[in-house]
């Protein structure tokens, strides 16, 4: 029956419990080896440590060679008859700085206040070792698998995966699948379990005003000389309507509407707005006005001034007409905006107002949606619910950030489903990054009830 | 006759030539004593020392108190009938730093290629001195000086002069004069002497616009969190109009209008404005396209943005939404344009338009001006031309930077002329300071036959 568990899945849950110190210390030993991808930190260690995880875990597990570190990878066969999970983590981790913040050392973990305490614990290796966990118990419990699973475990992604559209590209049959599921973040504040659909993209650039060949002094110098802050104030100005709308010819091509579904699952999301406002000290939202606030943050663009800086910054007077003025920009793209077409509309329009400024690339990444009507939400939902108690989950249309969910719906075609394990204060990339135990086999099962889920 | 120097000028100018060395001993002394006021190094020794150097010139000398560093005030009355001149010098110097960028000590002053090298040689030692020597030289060679003199030296110059305003106010019966004379700064690029009518004033100000009480991440929270480099942005922008003018209701109230006098004084001076713009690596010159070289550096007021911090400024990426924007603006004020008006403008202005954004004055100083057609101008600039073999001095209706010149046109309501008397080449306020030995004795000599002339 749709929406309870079976005896199978129950008995997979008990075992989840009485192994639960077990799977404790197999996280630990993973978070003791560093892997900080971005210094070059004992990467290609964990990834062969990662290795021995997946084969205990039933799977035929091989490296595979990218422009950068290896994926791990690992695969359960059961049969045609069965759908494909394509399983997607991380096993490089963040650097540690400012290290003398951390409470206890961030590559000795420590189980502290019912939580693991340690660099990675919760960002990614407690999230991807649970699905690992959830198979091993599987097996177990049922002697086999309910579907096939595919596991890619990428060694870049706290670099920007630079690599990783490359790598999927290259082994698209490899990594043949019906589905890919992720848990990678946080649930929700309040403490629900959420399914989310998709990300926004990003496009980032850096605009460059260039005056004169050195900072000259304002009064010397004051009305003889251009000043390039001006330029890109009248620049920047220009890219926006008084809406608040972006004013960039062609920056909203492609956008999806919203249809009554979006509308519904935006609705459902609690939000206290006049509560989100006074903890950021703010007196309302930014235009444009009539928008909702989750339509806002998941499937409207932005575009936001990450920087402007020129001439002088510090305290009291420094009179100078500065020599170069510089503002980055970036701009949260929805689907089905191409980060590389809005790069093209906005060169565009800044060559149009002002030539002499240069607008450069810095990074881009695309937008990524999976339809909320696809039928392999609701198993999700329901499996997600199974592992919480019967309480179903929040439903989230697309995450206000940027991962690079589009190699897998844009490149390979598949629909892809986030299920986030993290307790909402896992601090990760800061200090004292954690993952409450209790989230962590909550993981577990609910890895193992979507596997069940699928085979429906 | 008037534009020859007389019999007693000519004795002059020649015992000043055979005293060459010992005056320059006497700069050297002084330049020996360290006078920083912004580091409170040396500041009342220096005083002291000037005490006697003015008394040796045949002044009653004494210190005048003021709020900080005393006045070192001399005068000699010779008699009711002959005007009395007021000259205004600095003694204190600016800090040495960077220390190791100095080829000599800055306060170990040596002679080396025809010039004095130490901190404060001209700036403003060496200028205020030359009019000390020029009275003593004339005292011996025509047994009385042919004018009153009063001469104030303040110790605050290079700290902004914070004092000199309620000094002048509290004591403008002692400075009682008929006109006042500063020497500082460079003569002209050309190596022509200048004789200078004005300069204009300063406002400072820093606009600073909030957005949330903490940088946020623009994924997460874009849409939902307003951006003050926006908002910041768009009042930047309505602060001009479209042809460069200032869009402040206001901002030009009290601009003298430029009358012939004044256009022919700016057509007079030299420039070669492609040479300019090439030297700057410059295509243009800023808007408005129709003020003439010399219009915009002297008798147009500016609107400039001396700094404009927010967010990230560092290399490549970071995806923030940043919490506080902030601009750093100095307007060059022209007379009759009064900085408080123009503040109390500018805060209407951006009230009316982002009520969040906070105006913070920084500071001021008025705009002087003396007319060009003052009956003094006439006999100074003839008094340069003798003391430079006869060449005239360009006349310069205002400098484009800011002195606290208004304290004796605006305060005491008197004319004011500055005859600049270092070399173009002198790098003040920089490391390896020098004045030319040849323009040091040109001073001495200038002076005297600027005594000379307002006596006739």
């Amino acid at each position: 029956m749709e929406g309870r568990a079976s005896p199978t899945l129950l008995d997979v849950f008990s075992a989840v419990d009485t192994r639960a110190s077990a799977f404790l210390d197999e996280l630990m030993d993973l978070v003791r080896q560093p892997s900080i991808s971005s210094q070059g930190i004992g990467v290609a260690e964990c990834a062969q440590l990662l290795l021995g995880t997946m084969s205990r875990s039933g799977l035929s597990a091989r490296l595979l060679p990218t422009h950068g570190y290896p994926v791990v990878f690992g695969e359960r066969h059961v049969g045609n008859d069965r759908p494909t999970l394509l399983v997607y983590g991380h096993y490089d981790v963040q650097p540690v700085d400012p290290l003398d913040a951390w409470d206890s050392p961030p590559f000795e973990p420590v189980i502290r206040d019912g939580r693991i305490w340690g660099r990675g614990s919760s960002d990614n290796k407690g999230q991807h070792l649970a699905q690992l966990l959830a198979m091993r118990t599987y097996l177990y419990v049922a002697g086999e698998l309910p579907i096939n699973v595919k596991v890619i475990l990428e060694g870049e992604e706290e670099s920007s995966s630079p690599h990783l559209a490359a790598f999927v590209e290259a082994n698209a049959e490899t990594l043949r699948a019906d589905l890919v599921y992720t848990s990678d973040g946080p649930i929700h504040e309040s403490g629900r379990a959420t399914v989310v659909l998709g990300v926004r993209g990003i496009l980032y650039v850096e605009l460059r005003a260039r005056g004169a060949n050195t900072d000259v002094h304002s009064g010397n110098r004051g009305g003889v000389v251009p000043n390039p802050a001006w330029t890109l104030v009248d620049v920047l100005h220009s890219l926006r309507r008084p809406d608040g709308t972006v004013a960039i010819d062609g920056f909203y091509d492609g956008v999806r509407p919203i249809g009554p579904l979006e509308r519904a699952a935006l609705d459902a999301l609690p939000v206290d707005v006049d509560e989100f406002l006074r903890g950021y000290g703010l007196s309302r939202l930014p235009p444009p006005d009539d928008w909702g606030f989750f339509e806002r943050l998941m499937l409207q663009p932005t575009l936001n001034v990450s920087g402007f800086s020129s001439g002088y910054g510090g305290p009291g007077m420094k009179t100078i007409i500065p020599s170069t003025a510089t503002a980055k920009l970036d701009m949260r793209l929805v689907a089905d905006q191409d980060p590389e077409h809005v790069f093209r509309c906005l060169v565009e329009h800044v060559r149009a107002r002002a030539p002499d400024v240069e607008v450069v690339r810095i990074g881009a990444m695309e937008p990524s949606r999976t339809p909320l009507d696809h039928a392999y939400v609701k198993l999700i939902a329901e499996a997600v619910a199974q592992a919480h108690d019967g309480q179903p989950p929040l439903i989230v249309p697309a995450l206000g950030g940027s991962l690079p969910d589009y190699v897998f719906t844009r490149i390979l075609g598949l629909p892809s489903i986030l299920v986030p394990y993290a307790n909402a204060d896992q601090r990760n990339h800061a200090p004292n990054e954690n993952f409450a135990v209790e989230r962590f086999t909550r993981g577990i099962k609910t890895f193992a009830a979507v596997m069940e889920a699928l085979a429906r």
